[in-house]
């Protein structure tokens, strides 16, 4: 097994096998531009590492392949590994195939020893070869022995100080050669020591590199971004060129491109006279590249020629790393630099127009999910320095619909309702329930202790595009005595926060935030070259993308922001509010006479919010799913709530309890809901169809193309289907009739239980449609309860047992094979089966591509999801 | 299409289409035994009936049809229907594929009116006339006018008490005249008209037939015996003969052999002058089958003749009808005899002996569930009757765990505890909990007033072979008060009460139990033949049963009833009662090591447990489940019973509180439970894993042989088998290395999840075994929740959406089709894996034919159900 790789012998493709740097240190050296030589040791040698017993033997083999390529490297450079008079010194630097930053080890200047460094001194200068070797020292001490870095820094501290001297700049070779004698002593007092042997040295590197992988900071950093654990890092090992040389070198970074912005110019910072870990470490301020320019016009020509290059060839803006050692540029690394969202448009508009890249690349090119940033408020980044600087930050929980938001904290939908006439406010809850929808509505931000991203205020903020963080367990909430503690700072009700929904963060006092041009409407520049890409994105997909929208407020924002229909409007959340007393009515009335009477009050209300949506969203689909929730969640539950309806609505307080009590379920989830409630209590699929259908023909006869598609939640037997599908088709009839005008509606399904997507093809003979309701099928699959799992769901992302929250990322081999042979099933009995999926997943672009791949017509996603839906379908079908 | 088919077109395997009324007279008739002749119009014609819009057109379809068939009886018997001089008279019956006993409607001696009458006057005689005519109009009337029956009752006691006689024989044919001008006058009374046309009377009679199938109660039967409701009804229309024509006429009815005891002799009735609904209606006295071998012994010779031919020719008990008219003997009906499970077995080892059947067919012919009833003691039918009589019935709910029992009800574990010395106790509660257990053990038979079939008190009393009746909703049960009050009837503590569980009834006061003699081991000739057909079982079944056991009492009871292992010992059972406290220590632990301290003090109680039931089983498997239920269930909930808590384990009441609040699960079915909780937990698993390999360890050392099989519950992703099973491993590895010795262990997991069977592929890599769940499994699949189920699952079966209840009868096409995938995928990977099923279904003879035919290796059941299990797995594989 061939575990080491000269860069020549890789090339970009190749990051499973050499990581992301050593696979673009492969392509650099390829393509002919200036890289250090050198080799890298795969991510197959790590995991090996991992999964071998006995390393004893396996580090020999190691570096007996590593003796070869070192050989190569040594006929390139001249220069020899541990020779006295011109030694070749190694970087040996961690690279996995994703880019983990900060995250894992590096040695640098690694092959000295106190003789080798004479010829250092011989062939450079005094100072280099002591900064080198200082370097070399902390570096080695601190990554392979495990001595405490602050050691370093106090020894040289403690060197300034002697010297009086503030800037490590102002070091002389004297000073460094005394450094690295307090560094020396340092280490043996730590009873610790510097193998002499260059070979020694670059092994135990080799090993430490390995090993910064299974740190619980890596691991740490791999289950948030949902990296998996068996990649393995690569080791790259290559030639130093020495930044620190004299004043004709230096060290430097950059983007191609700026990566806040887009602006085509190149963006970055470098040093003289320094190695590249000075310009990231902030000891000395870096200048801008444009001084480049004029103290070295020659090395910024060579280096905007190479970033020219890399851009033509890789097709991106790249993120680059460079040194030059007396006026030779090498370059170190290149990546695809990561940018913002309006960069991310900028810079693919701009590359299409410059011809750099063709559109179907353009489409590809943008990462779908930071179309998200657009739409929403940011913080301005400098106020926000300076809260986190001032210490009011309070903590960080879960980013749960994203944008920045900062107001008067209340802690009931009362107060804020209230108080929002006056100033911004921002509720916050212990949790949320259907009752705290209005002060939602009213509030510019949501906050709550428990609950996770599939929690009511979670999924609620989302379709309102209102900023939520939620599951902040770190505070108590107090909702009686109007404070929120958390460890050992109040916030008080009327207080003010700010609230981060796309990052999750929690401060005290105001942030300044700035608004979305995309959602205000107003042309501009960038507007326009946003609308540019959404457009080569349509022209491309084929995927529908709907938005679930249950009010003509979300409903607007759908369609301006692209949906082709409304996918899912629940009807349940109509019920809340001023008509939350006729729903209670209907519920505790106590046979089907007076259950209708209530029912006939709801029907006018119905109609009218059938009717305001198919106007806003007159020529596209609208599916409007029944009623889906079981009763007891429109019912009191305290004795105090109880109390009040009893006087409300004259009825016994005995009878509610005992209908409350009657109606508590252990499992809700599997409780008696969707088609069941329907079937038990036709009366109320009856008043929705009719509130339906008659809008849709009194809009017709105002000329209006309306689209209604009735949906049947919670359906494990076909049969629930087909007899739901008989009331609706009976009422649709009779209304008709009545209304002397005929409209084309369709009668279509959820399918959330496992059972009808194995029975798919008995229910597709009653229905029109099948809409995957991806969240209930996830809870029923695994066996999860979405509102209990958060527990162990951390538990199981922290070790691995799985990748994703299944919640946020469709389970593809879980869920997903049910859905395969749900749509397999469905379709053998109906072709044409128009099949959808309206789940929290159909935001998410990993999703999105499952859903495209496995033949669906449509996902149906939050209004504020639907640009990023609309790219990601695009970039399903590229792909 | 052909709608009608004379007797002699069919035969006995056509009982979809000509029903099994009808499918046995074309039998009977091909057989050459006297069957009056006739024809059948098939089950196909009601279907169509009922989904043709216009029966205007249809009937007369059938009608021209069946003028063909009735030109072919008239050609046989010489007879014509609606001639005045020898009329042909039908009887118009119906029959369905499956008995619906009283359900359904009949119309006898049709084809009279006035003029017709004269003719059956002449070929026969006034009275016998008259009879027949009454008869006619009297039902005519009742089933196809919709005439009350109690009318012509009451005008047929008017004319009795007019001519001062008291009994229908004393009615002469002076009288009978007077008999049939009161109906006449009856009908036209009620404004309605028998019409004066045989065939319109005989059109009018099928159409009655037909909607017969549709009536509430025929609906409601066909519920209650999972008959599906698209089945229909066919109509036999025979001519009539006349059992009612002179005393050298008469009809009876009776069985081929005894069907409550089995014994091989004739087990009849007959009266002579009457016709067939005498002989059942109960208004003379019939006399015993003996009495005719004196008054006819040539009829009796016949009779026994034929009776002989029809047992050897279905070679099974028929259940017969048969008239004589003028000393002729026809047969009207043969049918399987329905018998009880002593007679059943009887008979199959009788007909074996007899050579009259071979093996196979003895062990299909005995209806597996029968087998159920030897296993516990009844009710003494005469005691039982007199209870009835007495009306000391209190109503009736559901069969839950069979047997009848008698004794002192109490409403607390508790008390019946206490009295459970003194007398036999019943105990009755609203619902039990796991803290019933001590008092469903000392009880005789368990009543609750909440539950279904797999409630808490269902489960745990089939475990424990115990009687139990539950969901008596009728009943309030007040615990406070100690009274059940059902309707106006209160029943005290200490009041004796009688439950059935094998049928659901309820009665106030004492009724005589017999004894079981297969479980009191006694030897008798009974005992023998029921051991001898349950080695013919074992000699032909392949399928595995085993028993679901977590205490040597039931463990005992399986390994005698014949169970192969124990297929799922629940280990949360065992930490009830005097384990609570410690394992609520456990819980309340709030570090690992508090955890592991108590942990402890399980260990030695849970070795124990394993010990026990290694010792009982040896020889045989044993698979315990690792803790399942989530920890909130052994924790107490009401405030009394927290501060209860509190003050025994020294505790602070806030602090369970918050832990009790913290625990507590929206939906705990699909909470923090089964591997999730293990893996929370490792030490939980550790220690039990520690019990099971310590005990068997001990024991092998004692040249025992153990095997013992650890299985880890609710597992959704294949990483949870794989962390749970290095637990185990671990464990097992490091107690066989203290304990010197190596055990052969088994480690594998329960399948409940939808997400487990579509990875069992993933899942077999690191199970040794599958056991299906299928409780779990449907309540997921189906989105069901078993305790919240129960009120729209009747309506559900009411109206035939599904065909029978999915935690009764395993839903084949939902459930099965996860189960069929599981298997597939997981025998992929591992050909030979070990496959069994052990949710309720285990022993349900439907459930273990699918199981059998996908290929599973075992079922396991309650104790109680090991024999019918063992007969049915047999006749899975001899069907």
């Amino acid at each position: 097994m061939n575990y080491v790789k000269l860069f020549n012998e890789g090339n970009k493709d190749q990051k499973d096998l050499l990581g992301g740097k050593g696979a673009n240190l492969a392509e650099m050296t390829n393509l002919g531009i200036p890289v250090p030589s050198g080799f890298t040791i795969t991510t197959e040698a790590c995991n090996k590492y991992f999964d071998t017993d006995d390393n004893i033997v396996f580090m020999p083999e190691i570096m007996q392949q590593a003796a070869d390529k070192i050989k190569a490297v040594e006929e390139k450079t001249g220069k020899k590994f541990g020779d006295k008079e011109d030694p070749l010194l190694f970087s040996v630097r961690s690279g996995a195939k994703f880019s983990m930053p900060g995250m894992m080890d590096t040695v640098l200047n690694l092959g000295l020893n106190d003789d080798i460094l004479k010829g250092l001194i011989e062939k450079g200068n005094e100072r280099m070869a002591y900064d080198c070797y200082r370097r070399f020292l902390q570096m080695f001490a601190d990554v392979v022995l495990g001595v405490d870095h602050n050691l370093f820094e106090d020894a040289l501290e403690a060197v300034k100080n002697e010297n009086n001297i503030k800037l490590d700049v102002e070091l002389t070779a004297d000073m460094l050669k005394q450094v690295v004698k307090k560094y020396k002593e340092t280490i043996s007092q730590q009873g610790k020591q510097v193998p002499e042997e260059p070979s020694e040295q670059l092994k135990m590197a080799i090993e430490a590199v390995f090993k910064s992988w299974n740190t619980e900071r890596a691991i740490e950093y791999r289950r948030i971004n949902s990296i998996p654990d068996d990649l393995g890092t690569a080791v790259n090992i290559q030639a130093m060129v020495m930044g620190n040389l004299n004043d004709n070198s230096g060290s430097g970074v950059g983007f191609t491109r700026n990566p806040a912005t887009g602006e085509k110019k190149f963006f970055g910072e470098y040093l003289l006279n320094a190695q590249g870990e000075d310009v990231v470490a902030g000891i000395r301020t870096p200048k801008n590249i444009e001084e480049l320019e004029k103290e070295m016009p020659e090395m910024h020509k060579q280096l905007m020629e190479v970033s020219k290059r890399l851009e033509g060839h890789y097709k991106d803006v790249q993120d680059v790393e460079f040194t030059i050692e007396d006026g030779t540029l090498y370059m170190l690394q290149t990546r695809t630099g990561k940018r913002t969202g309006k960069a991310a448009v900028n810079i693919a508009m701009d590359m299409l127009s410059e011809g750099l890249i063709t559109e179907q690349q353009a489409v590809l090119q943008v990462d779908a999910t930071l179309l998200d940033q657009l739409l929403h408020n940011v913080f301005d980044a400098g106020d926000k320095k300076l809260a986190v600087d001032e210490g009011r930050k309070l903590g960080q929980a879960l980013a749960a619909s994203p944008g920045a938001a900062s107001g008067k904290i209340y802690f009931t939908s009362d107060d804020v309702i209230n108080q929002s006439n006056n100033h911004k406010t921002i509720l916050a809850r212990p949790e949320t329930s259907p009752d705290d929808v209005g002060g939602m509505a009213a509030s510019v931000g949501i906050l709550t202790a428990k609950g996770g991203l599939t929690s009511h205020a979670a999924v609620v903020a989302r379709g309102m595009g209102k900023s939520c963080v939620s599951g902040f367990e770190d505070a108590k909430i107090d909702v009686k005595n109007k404070t929120m503690i958390v460890g050992d700072k109040m916030v008080k009700g009327g207080d003010t926060i700010s609230i981060d929904g796309s990052t999750g963060e929690v401060f005290v006092g105001e942030i300044k935030t700035t608004a979305s041009d995309i959602m205000s409407g107003e042309k501009t520049d960038f507007s326009e070259r946003y609308q540019k890409l959404m457009k080569l994105a349509d022209k491309y997909r084929k995927l529908g993308v709907w938005a679930n929208a249950d009010n003509p407020r979300d409903s607007k924002v759908a369609r301006e922001l692209g949906a082709g229909g409304i996918g899912l409007c629940r009807t349940e959340h109509m019920f809340f509010e001023e008509r939350l007393p006729f729903m209670r009515e209907m519920i505790l009335a106590h046979n089907g006479e007076k259950r209708k009477e209530a029912l006939d009050k709801l029907l006018p209300m119905q109609k009218e919010d059938f009717t305001s949506l198919f106007k806003i969203m007159e020529g596209l689909p609208v599916v409007i799913r029944l009623l889906d929730p079981p009763l007891h969640e429109f019912l009191p539950h305290s004795e105090k709530d109880i109390k009040e309806l009893a006087q409300q609505i004259g009825l016994d307080v005995e009878k509610i309890r005992e209908r409350v009590h009657s109606l508590a379920e252990s499992n809700p989830m599997l409780g008696h809901r969707g088609s069941r409630l329907l079937l038990t209590y036709n009366e109320i699929a009856e008043m929705q169809a009719r509130a339906i259908i008659e809008a849709a023909c009194e809009l017709k006869k105002e000329k209006l193309v309306v689209i209604p598609e009735i949906m049947i939640p919670v359906v494990a037997f076909s049969r629930e289907v087909k007899d739901l599908r008989d009331v609706i088709d009976k009422t649709a009839k009779k209304v008709m009739k009545e209304q002397g005008i005929e409209v084309d509606y369709k009668v279509g399904t959820m399918i959330e239980t496992p059972r009808a997507c194995v029975r798919a093809d008995d229910i597709a003979q009653h229905a029109d449609f099948f809409s995957f309701g991806t969240n209930d099928l996830t809870q029923m699959t695994a066996g999860l309860s979405r509102d209990d799992a958060g527990v162990f769901l951390v538990q199981y992302k922290q070790k691995g047992i799985i990748d994703a929250d299944p919640f946020k990322m469709l389970d593809q081999s879980g869920v997903g094979e049910l859905v395969k042979i749900a749509v397999e099933r469905g379709r053998k009995v109906k072709p044409k089966l128009k099949i959808g999926i309206c789940g929290e997943h159909g935001g998410d672009p990993s999703s999105i591509w499952f859903v495209h791949d496995n033949g669906l017509d449509y996902v149906s996603c939050s209004p504020f999801r639907v640009p990023t839906a609309r790219l990601a379908a695009a970039q399903a079908e590229l792909r």
